[in-house]
């Protein structure tokens, strides 16, 4: 049985050594994240575990199993944002290391168990989030973050050649997930979604596939005092309309979402009809037939409140990722688990992207969110109750003992 | 009987000498503006006016009339913006001229005829349009524009020193509207109306009071990706309905215009729900009562939409000019004018102020528009064609001549 009452110390200790009233200071890449992973040995230590760091930082703890050839990884990150919260990535690496210990505690677990602490999920220092785990899953160029700058104006390659990652190298970390048949996170859940629900915890059932575009609605600019209502056309008008279309699409697609996070207009001026106005969309769903129908009406209602107001419509593709759904097996393991530690039969997907999205790439993979109340992420005030903590990382330490028998007795 | 093509050709070669392919250049307090005045003065020079200039800058040239004891004023302003248009200003100043010559041709007119070229109509050095006509009008405070600085961080007093302007006796210039009894002014209309009516020329019934106002949005930030559709309080959303609820004021007000000419979100970014938007909002109506019940509709617009997306409103006060409305006798005359030189019974607002505005608070006024078409202002590209400013410059021509007789007959 996992000890939680250990791993809220662990937590607790952590946030002492590395953050404060402004919150946690672990960025990736700076001695502070050095100190996290310092302290992440030093418990390390009290265990029978090999403590190892691959070619692209991310650091590993096996704890051998009565069988070696087969593998459950377990962990998440330590790095966090500038002026973090105290949970983010750290939760998943002491429930991972809550979970070795428990295994440790009662001998051999029946296969081995491999904590992993990702290097630089955040991306917080150079803007490419997920390096270590991409790295090791095999999607990381290094010609596309080689020359990627932090504020400093310093080369990603160098830096991270200072913590002894050689970047052409690192996707030999790769060679980690020899024999791995699941990998298993705990993560807080950093929206409302089981606050709102009153859930302590939850299983996760993938991470969203995203599309992102710019539309861009140009009309003609025009005197706002010199140009009658039925002359006008209009491109902020046209871009209020779409937006409104588009929220209301994303209400009638359950479980997906869509976003218009801002618009800029030229000339811009409280004195002109704006002639040209750029549009942020960003819409969102676990499933891709329900994701590709999303954007199809998106560029209806784009094209139709265009037509509507006399405007021009271009709809400029940004970024785009698939929808990554997490093992059906282990959502049933993790969903049975919140139920034994105190929750409901509840799962649901995440919209941020996690480690684990690079890992169920290639592997089995279930993720616990706790709740997080307030629902807030990357600023200080995030936090869970400790109550809810409980639940989630009991239910964390039931998946890992599901996962291990599931893969001892050839199931998974 | 006006002579429009001697103001065709004035216009020519003014164009030909001050401004070429990229536009016009004339702005004020400059060597271009000098030479725009020069060639103006060399123009006057042919005529038995006095010229001289006024404390603000302001040019003036006398024809006595039969009776000096009342004055009627013609002019508009020679000053353009950087790249601007051959019309804009310049129409108005050679109109007025043609109508002095009109006058000098068949000897003394009734009364005295004025011809007053405004000095920065356009602000397009510091920003602050009217200048001219409002230090004469009573409306310059000295002191709110004595520090603007232009780009190259000098100051207005300093810059209108070198032309003679000591700024704290530009309200000195007063003293010329004595015995002023109407003021008349020629101008481009600088928007689509006239174009879209397919009428050459019209009189002009006031110009449009203004009411500006910041509209700020304020919900929740929140993550694109882990906020579901339900649980958002969207400020980008309460903008757009907002907005879209502002343009249908000014639709069902007829006359009036309402403008949310763009929007600022933070955080801005694609990834999240905009927690705060700030929205322009620009109204304008010929009536002042109009122009408070359209502010009315647009305050309870916003709180609306403000309430539908769980948003806090602010409606923030920008800057206010009432409507102020021409002469009701001398917009008649120039009806019947517009009429008589080929033009339709039409009679249209002005969105943009004018310098005829400033006179308007103190004198029976009246402009008359020629059609814009293209229909843009303040670029090369403005124009109108001939044989519309033909129209425009005879019935201008022909309100002076009404305008004299009103004022002789001592109906005006």
């Amino acid at each position: 049985m996992i000890d939680a009452d250990g791993v809220l110390a662990d937590l607790r200790e952590l946030a002492r050594l590395t953050g404060g009233p402004d919150g946690a200071r672990r960025v990736c890449w700076t001695d502070e994240w050095v100190k996290a992973r310092d302290y992440l040995r030093s418990r390390l230590d009290e265990l029978p575990v090999t403590v190892s760091v691959d070619e692209a930082g991310n650091l590993w703890a096996d704890l051998p199993g009565e069988r070696e050839d087969a593998v459950v990884v377990v962990g998440s990150h330590s790095d966090s944002v500038p002026a973090g919260g105290w949970l983010d990535g750290a939760l998943g690496i002491y429930g991972a290391l809550g979970a070795l210990r428990a295994q440790a505690a009662r001998g051999r677990p029946p296969v081995s168990l491999r904590l992993v602490d990702w290097a630089d999920e955040e991306g917080a220092r150079f803007g490419r989030s997920l390096f270590g785990s991409s790295a090791c899953a095999g999607t990381l160029d290094p010609d596309e973050v080689r020359d990627l700058l932090d504020r400093g104006g310093e080369r990603l390659a160098d830096v991270v050649g200072r913590y002894d990652v050689d970047l052409d190298r690192a996707g030999e970390s790769h060679a980690r997930l020899a024999n791995v048949r699941a990998y298993l996170e705990l993560h807080i859940e950093q929206g409302p979604v089981l606050e709102s629900r009153d859930e302590p915890a939850a299983a996760v059932l993938g991470t969203f596939g995203v599309e992102r575009h710019l539309a861009v609605f140009t009309g003609q600019a025009a005197h706002a005092g010199a140009t009658p209502m039925e002359l006008r056309r209009d491109s902020f008008a046209a871009t209020a309309q779409a937006a409104l279309a588009i929220r209301e699409i994303g209400l009638r697609h359950e479980g997906g979402v869509c976003t218009v996070g801002g618009a800029t207009s030229e000339p811009g001026v409280v004195t002109a009809v704006a002639g040209r106005t750029e549009m942020l969309l960003d819409q969102r769903s676990l499933d891709a037939g329900q994701l590709a129908t999303m954007l199809d009406e998106a560029r209806a209602a784009c094209e139709q409140a265009a037509a509507a107001f006399g405007c021009e419509l271009e709809l400029r593709h940004l970024w785009r990722i698939p929808p990554i759904p997490f093992d059906d097996r282990l959502i049933a393991l993790a969903r049975e688990s919140v139920v034994a530690s105190g929750g409901s039969d509840a799962a649901i997907p995440s919209g941020p992207l996690h480690d684990a999205a690079e890992m169920a790439r290639l592997l089995p993979t279930v993720m616990i969110f706790s709740k997080s109340s307030p629902p807030v992420s990357h600023t200080p005030e995030e936090d869970t109750p400790e109550a809810d903590l409980r639940v989630a990382i009991e239910a964390y330490g039931r998946t890992v003992e599901g996962a291990l028998a599931l893969v001892a007795s050839g199931e998974l």
